[in-house]
């Protein structure tokens, strides 16, 4: 089944992808590999969820906070490539968790990311290396921030 | 025009490229790729701009901090490749600001860099994929620390 | 002499290849370039060095801490591509140490794993670009976290 197919068979809707607040691209292509710059949870309502994990939030809401996240890195694909079809890996997701202090569940906020795109790719083109870290601050005040590089049709 | 050019009509002089803090190279070069270590705001006088965004330094200091570490980058890439117009594009970029854990302004503070850039490798070239993101510390104290990924000659 | 013939000079014994903590894999291999997930310094016994530098560890722990994670990432290497002899360079190292705000010498902790690579794969070949940064927090309170690029035969 092609990447299209399954996010629709998932029901998922992709919201419009997210424009830069600052001096960079969404997503740079170099050869075969697609560079996302770092997304926020932008929700299809135009809200970002703000907070702190172990402070204002907890892990259900970061988890949700980072599907969000990834549903707007699909987006900013799909805008630059036409199709997510002319996806052909995840390679790679640096997830940054705003937290406090002593939070040290990143890895199962960042799941919320890795789990969509692992349903919307495929369990082996799907699941990439990662790196789930905290953060004491980050833009806006946003609970998650995650990069990624995906492999695509060159 | 060409990088060298365009450097020389902003008026940009370089600073001497940064030595290594540790066990790496500022910069290797695989492929077509050039990928750039973590660099500092290590001025022309040889001093470091250090401190905490949202607590010693506004968005300004930090703005200025970002383009003085840009500063060091091309110094490092014209130091590796003999000429900056070796540069093809800046593929991405990822921008760390030292900062209080209430502050969210990072993307302004790491355009210090990012306009840089833009007015050296152009609109197109010269933007990039980007994060920037929090941290509440970094090496000696240094107020911003960047690191990137350029596609050059190979 | 072979990578895994200076490791055996050095009478160096890898501990098992890490377990994903979450939905990722170790390593991705794309073209001929190895991204390792971010590593933890998960020791042969099973343990997990955590704590903040500056705080409940000083440099040397860290170092150590930051070591033990470079065994880790030979160890994962070593499980996908059969022998370490398939790895031709370090690219690129990013690690991240948990600390105090005022913790300012990343470098050094970092140094524990850029050693162990420069020990391993030589001064040329072993000694790639770098970040070193700090972060308040980590997955499960570690200490250290390191994640990395290798040049390996296609």
């Amino acid at each position: 089944m092609s990447n299209e197919a399954r996010l629709g068979e998932l029901g998922i809707e992709l919201p419009p992808a997210p424009k830069p607040m600052g001096v960079y691209k969404p997503v740079v292509i170099s050869g075969n590999m697609a560079y996302l710059s770092g997304h926020g949870p932008l929700g299809a309502d135009g809200k970002l969820t703000t907070g702190r994990l172990g402070l204002d939030l907890d892990v259900e809401a970061g988890y949700e906070a980072a599907r969000i996240t990834g549903m707007g890195m699909l987006a900013t694909l799909r805008t630059e490539l036409g199709s997510l079809d002319k996806v052909k890996r995840l390679v790679k997701l640096l997830g940054l968790v705003r937290c406090a202090d002593s939070f040290d569940q990143q890895p199962a906020v960042i799941n919320g990311c890795s789990e969509l795109f692992r349903d919307v790719f495929g369990e082996d083109a799907g699941v990439g290396a990662r790196s789930a870290v905290g953060t004491n601050s980050l833009p806006g005040t946003i609970a998650v921030e995650i990069e990624a590089i995906f492999e695509v049709e060159a």
